[in-house]
C-alpha cells in the first residue's frame, strides 16, 4: 500500500484515459444503482477514491505490455490498467477499515464518511458499526468490479487465459501480504525475513511485479521476459516499501502528508524494527519493546525511539539495503531483452522513486 | 444470506463432489501458503466453514444446467457450482464481521475464533480488532479464490463468456442487498417495497435466480429458459425470505438453531415489520417504535412485540404473501421449457423449503 512518486514520460495521457474508463463504469454502475433505489453514495465514495492516486499500477502495466513488445496503448489494455485501480480502491477501503485509518488523499477514509452519513438517530457505537459495515460492503463491490472491469475489457480468449491466473495470483499476493502485517503489528520482532516477506507480498508483487507481468501477458509475453520484468520488480518493490518504512518513521508530516507518529504507534513488524530489535543493547532493547506500538505515544518518546533507531545502525542499514536494491534492479535491467523504450520508462521510475522524500 | 433446508433427489452424490472440488483446491493452497510461511489457520478457517453447509446453491446451480438440457454433471460443471459455495463463505464471513455475530453453523464465527488465536498479549480490544481484521481478509480471500474456482473449471471460450457476466452480476445483487439491510437494520419504516427489494436481493436473485442462472448458461440457454427460470426462482426466494424472517421471531430456537431474539434486537427492516408498522394503532406503533432493535431488548419485551406483530395482522399477511409466491412460483414451473426431472427437482425444492421448520 505504499505511495510512490512517478514520472513515466506519457504518464498524463494514459492517467486520463485510465480515470475516463473510470468515471464511465461508475457512470453506469451509478444508472443502475438508481433504477434499483440504492443509495447513491455507495458509488460517490468509489468515485471520490478512484478519481485520485497516482496511478502507479495502471503505468506499470502499460510499460509491461511494452517491455513485452505490445505497440501503443490499446483500449482494452487501458481497461485491464483501470482495473488494477478499482482493485487498489478495494484495497484501500479494507485496509482503512483495518487501520482505523481517519483519512485518504486529504479526504474522511469512507467508513469514517459513512458512519457520519448514517449517523443520524444513531448512538456513536452504532454509527461506527454502521460506517464499517458499509466499508466492507464497498470494497467488496471494488474487488467484484475489478474482476467486471476486467472481464468486459474486450480482451481475446488467448489473452483473457494469459491474465486471469495472473490477477488471481496478484489478490492472493497482496491478502496473504496483508494478513502477515495486520496479525504481526504492535509486536515486531527480530525477524527480518519475516519482515522483507510481508513488504514483498504486499507492496513488491503487488504493486510492481505483478502489473508488469499482467501487462506483459496481454502481449504474449514469453518466460524469459516474465522472469526479466521479477528480476527487476521484487528488488525495486522491497526497496520502495523500505523507503516508506524510512518515511513513516523520519520523514516531514508536512511533505509526506501523513501524521508522522501513525507508523511508530501501530508498531507494523518492519525491516527498519526488526533490524533495531536485534542490534540493540539492554536498555534500547528495553525502550522500543516499551514505545513501539504504543498507542499514545508522545513526541518526545517519538523522538526518543528515532534516536534509538538511528543509534542501533538500523537506519543506516536500512539505506543499505535500498541501495543494494536499487543496484540490483538496475543492473536487472541492463540485461532485460525489454524494447529500449520500456527500459527507459524502468529505469526513470526506480530513481524518481528510490529517491523520493514524500 | 437465507438458510434453507433442500432434497434434490440425487443430491448427496453431488454434495460430496463438491465437498471434494473445495477440500483439493483448499489443499493446494495449503501447501502454497506452507511454502510462503502463510499461517495454517487461514485455510482451516476456510476449510472448517466451505466443508458445511447444505450445498443449496450448487444444487441449484446444476438443476439450471439440467433445465436448459444439459445431461448428467459434468467435472466442470461441478467446478462452477463449488465456486458458488466459496463465494458464499465470503458471503458468511463478512456478514458476521458486519454484524458482530458469535457463532455459525454451531463454531465460532471466523472474527472470533481469530480474536482468541491472537489474543495473546494483546487487550480486549486489540484482539477483537485483530480479530475482525483477520476475518476481512479471510473474507477477501474467499471472494478471490472462488473467482480462481471459476477461472479454473476448465470451461470453454463461449462458457466463459456466458458466465462471467452472471457471476459479476450476482456479486453486486448481493452486496446491494447487504448495503441495504445494514443501513436501514435498527430503524425499520413503512416502506414495504424497500423491504422486498431488500428479500429480492440478498436472497431471491442470490440464492435462487442466479445459481440458476448460472448453470444455465454453461449448457447455453436461451433468453427463454433465463426468463423461464426467473419467473420461478424469484418468488420462490421471496418466499423464502418471508420464511425466514417469521422463523426468526416466532421459530423455536431448538429448532432453528438460532438464538431467537437476535433478529428482533437487531430490527432488521423485515416485510414483517414494515406491515406491522403500517397497520399498527399508536399505542402499537410506539412499542414497535421502542422494542424493534432494542439491544437490551428481554423475553417479555420479545412476547410483547410477538403479540403485537401478530395482532396487527402482519404475521398472517405475510403467510399469505409466502402462499401467493408459493403459488406464482408453482405456475411458473408448468409452463417452463424445463426437461421433466428439472421441473420435478425444482417443485420438491419448493416444497420442502417453504415449508420448513428451521
Amino acid at each position: 500500500m505504499t505511495a510512490v512518486a512517478v514520472g513515466l514520460p506519457d504518464s498524463a495521457a494514459l492517467r486520463a484515459e485510465v480515470t475516463a474508463v473510470l468515471e464511465g463504469f461508475l457512470d453506469g454502475k451509478a444508472g443502475g444503482a438508481a433504477k434499483l433505489r440504492m443509495p447513491a453514495e455507495v458509488i460517490e465514495c468509489l468515485r471520490d477514491l478512484a478519481g485520485g492516486g497516482k496511478r502507479l499500477r495502471p503505468l506499470l502495466c502499460v510499460t509491461g505490455w511494452q517491455a513485452a513488445g505490445g505497440s501503443g496503448t490499446p483500449e482494452a489494455v487501458v481497461r485491464v490498467a483501470a482495473s488494477l485501480e478499482m482493485f487498489h480502491a478495494f484495497c484501500l477501503i479494507h485496509d482503512d477499515v483495518m487501520d482505523d485509518s481517519g483519512s485518504r488523499r486529504g479526504s474522511p477514509t469512507v467508513h469514517r464518511r459513512l458512519a457520519l452519513h448514517h449517523g443520524q438517530g444513531r448512538g456513536t457505537v452504532a454509527a461506527e458499526r454502521v460506517g464499517a459495515s458499509c466499508a466492507i460492503l464497498i470494497g467488496d463491490l471494488a474487488l467484484a468490479w475489478s474482476g467486471e472491469l476486467l472481464h468486459a475489457a474486450g480482451l481475446t480468449p488467448a489473452q483473457l487465459d494469459a491474465v486471469l491466473p495472473l490477477v488471481d495470483d496478484m489478490r492472493s499476493e497482496v491478502m496473504y501480504g496483508q494478513y502477515l502485517d495486520v496479525t504481526t503489528a504492535g509486536r515486531p520482532t527480530t525477524d527480518v525475513d519475516q519482515a522483507l516477506r510481508i513488504a514483498r507480498y504486499k507492496t513488491a508483487k503487488y504493486t510492481i511485479e505483478r502489473p508488469l507481468h499482467i501487462g506483459a501477458a496481454l502481449a504474449g509475453a514469453t518466460p524469459a521476459v516474465h522472469e526479466a520484468l521479477s528480476a527487476y520488480a521484487l528488488p525495486v518493490g522491497e526497496a520502495f516499501q523500505l523507503r516508506d518504512d524510512l518515511l513513516g518513521v523520519f520523514g516531514t508530516p508536512e511533505v509526506t502528508g501523513k501524521p508522522v507518529l501513525d507508523d511508530l504507534r501501530e508498531g507494523k513488524h518492519t525491516v527498519l524494527a526488526a533490524l533495531a530489535l536485534q542490534r540493540a543493547d539492554r536498555n534500547q532493547r528495553r525502550d522500543l519493546r516499551a514505545l513501539l506500538g504504543s498507542p499514545s505515544l508522545d513526541e518526545t518518546e517519538a523522538a526518543h525511539l528515532r534516536e534509538v533507531l538511528t543509534a542501533t545502525g538500523a537506519r543506516s542499514e536500512v539505506e543499505n539495503m535500498i541501495h543494494t536494491r536499487r543496484t540490483q534492479a538496475l543492473r536487472a535491467l541492463d540485461a532485460a531483452p525489454f524494447p529500449p523504450a520500456a527500459i527507459a520508462h524502468l529505469r526513470h521510475l526506480t530513481g524518481s522513486a528510490l529517491a523520493r522524500t514524500s
